[in-house]
């Protein structure tokens, strides 16, 4: 932990809240288990399809308190066109949501899918784990990196 | 280390580099010293200015051994104009140079900063530490981070 940047931390784990778009329920379940051993401070909103991001994304425009830390998006929902195409609307929305953070959290390691995902402007392509020891270490360093190193987009809609 | 990644993270230490756009030399020689002790597998290349970074970036295009793993941005360049100037050309070049990860690494706390550098695409925003101790920390995350965990954007023309 930075100790310079310790007010800025700390402000990260007040009401800190992931998103997670996922349409696989046991990927879901172990994610789950992974963000209760190493992120127990965060909540986690899971949605499973384009329609269930997008109707919440909404919401939340107007609800500053209610803005994720970061969105862990699955790409194949069940198709890759579909995670595409909700990439490309978060990222058109106006800020503070269309500059969240977006981890791309899949399974494909299609280097056209990883070199597409880095063009339409996600923050990181993580290859989904197969082991649970390894996504508990995939979920450990997400924390640190993004809420301990990492100086958040701020929320606040006059800026 | 996700062992499922193994290989790719493996292809991540080779000939692995840095771009570090710095224009101030008793910072750059922080981060040498900070990557010695934590990215000793790593070299690092630095430039001082906009101009010797984009005639570097337009060099590396067709020389695809060349292109680093993460480009580290210094904002105030002396002014964070130049800083922004620089983003806007590295994101406005064809892939595989245009997609790099692109980590913000300056003093400013300035929520307009944060909020600008986002809006124009750094994959994440991180003030520089006051303390060594502080940027052992912070070189530590950021290797772990880009180089073990997250599958970084492939560099082949082709795709």
């Amino acid at each position: 932990m930075v100790k310079s940047a310790h007010n800025l931390i700390n402000a990260n784990f007040k009401n800190a809240k992931l998103l997670i778009v996922e349409d696989d329920d046991d990927q879901w379940l172990i994610i789950q288990q992974a963000m209760r051993q190493c992120m127990s401070e965060l909540t986690a909103q899971r949605v499973a399809t384009l329609e269930q991001a997008m109707t919440l994304l909404e919401d939340w425009r107007y609800q500053e308190w209610e803005i994720p830390k970061l969105i862990l998006l699955d790409l194949y929902l069940p198709t890759n066109a579909t995670g595409w195409q909700l990439l490309k609307q978060i990222r058109a929305m106006p800020s503070p949501i269309g500059t969240l953070p977006i981890v791309m959290l899949t399974s494909s390691v299609d280097p056209i899918d990883i070199k597409d995902a880095y063009q339409l402007g996600v923050s990181a392509y993580v290859v989904k784990p197969i082991e649970f020891a390894d996504w508990l270490t995939c979920f450990r360093e997400l924390r640190t990196y993004w809420l301990e190193t990492v100086t958040l987009p701020p929320i606040q809609y006059e800026l």
